[in-house]
């Protein structure tokens, strides 16, 4: 039989984006979190091996989680730091700011406001929301609060906002994420300790943070358990 | 062959705790959350297909999970609600309450306190610290704020303290893990974006809320793909 010349240079895989698994595209934030760290280092590049001792991934899994996106790195010699930032940044998305507002001016919504980690990360808070009349036209940072009643507005003047946090109480956050969705926006990320509806178009995240006091109880209580697997928290 | 009388009740399996994988312990978090909102509702039972519907998790998984734990519900029946409900506090070790400190009395410290999550789910926060001198010995809630330099003698006079959460900004966040590790701390939930160095011995995780912003980026940015496998965020 014949032996037939083959490319030894894999192809970009043309896989449709709904195949990636979702613990995929968990990981590659987790990549790319060790990749900004090394290149505010001034560190250039990385090794397979280091990549996967950084993250506390597998190689296998780093490799497959890659592999869905085309070809990183370089056989034998690793990742070149900046491009490989910029590749995961484009595959998340993040290249462009995605315009973000704030719904809840409690000491959350103002904590989130000067959080250090949206900061050049790509997430634009553009403006604060609040219910409570006492707090509107008050500031927050270099922001002066809005009445909730002006969001839908706000939003349908500001089509370019893509992203809405919710921070506000349990009893209100089905309320805001309804006026959120009416007006478009397309992501949510809710810190209410409460189960959102939300359309199937429409990205929804909750921040439960007992979950992550209750993984630390499991460990705590189960001293010789040891994490295996994937790491989210 | 003689057919041996074999028992159809299945034995409580002996699989020592660090086999079991990290992302069970995140699912059973999530079969607690369903137990408790229909425990409240006053549902007493649940069947399999419904606690796979309303957890989002394939039946393969539930089962599995379960299973390292021992047998639960009845076949062709369902879950008895409170039983489960018991049985889950119990493996993630809820029965008792975590007695918590919270270091940071800033914004988000002051939504710690307030956090609704917290409360009644048995994590019980016990004293607030800061570092800054004008906030000490004022009130959050119920709490008086204690200076931070008290931190080490409250922890070695409250043994029974096992949690520290630290919510002070991303410089101060390993000088805060260190005193409530020297202190025997057991677990730690950090807010600031950065990554702790703690010993084996300590369980330690991290609340990165730019990750949550980056996985809404990623599916905003690509609509058709599809959420599938495990759901963590």
């Amino acid at each position: 039989m014949e032996r037939k010349a083959v490319s030894r240079i894999p192809r970009k895989k043309d896989i449709a984006p709904k195949q990636i698994p979702y613990s995929t595209i968990v990981r590659l934030t987790q990549y790319l979190r060790v990749v900004e760290k090394l290149n505010d280092l001034g560190i250039s590049g990385i090794s397979s091996a280091e990549l996967c001792e950084e993250t506390r991934i597998n190689s296998f899994l780093v490799r497959k989680d890659l592999s869905y996106f085309g070809e990183f790195g370089t056989r034998g010699v690793g990742y070149d730091i900046p491009s490989l930032r910029l590749e995961l940044e484009k595959i998340l998305g993040l290249t462009e700011a995605h315009r973000t507002v704030i719904v809840g001016a409690g000491n959350l919504g103002t904590a989130l406001v000067h959080y250090d980690g949206f900061k050049e990360k790509g997430f634009k808070i553009v403006a604060v929301f609040d219910s409570d009349p006492s707090k509107i036209d008050k500031k927050i940072g270099d922001f002066v609060i809005e009445s909730v009643f002006m969001l839908e507005e706000y939003l349908n003047t500001n089509k370019d906002v893509t992203i809405g946090i919710i921070a506000v109480p349990a009893s209100g956050a089905q309320f805001i994420a309804n006026l959120l969705i009416a007006s478009g926006i397309k992501g949510i990320l809710c810190f209410a300790p409460i189960q959102l509806m939300v359309p199937d178009d429409v990205v929804y995240s909750a921040v439960d943070l007992t979950t992550y006091l209750e993984i630390i109880s499991y460990y705590i209580t189960n001293p010789d358990a040891r994490r295996t697997g994937d790491m989210h928290y």
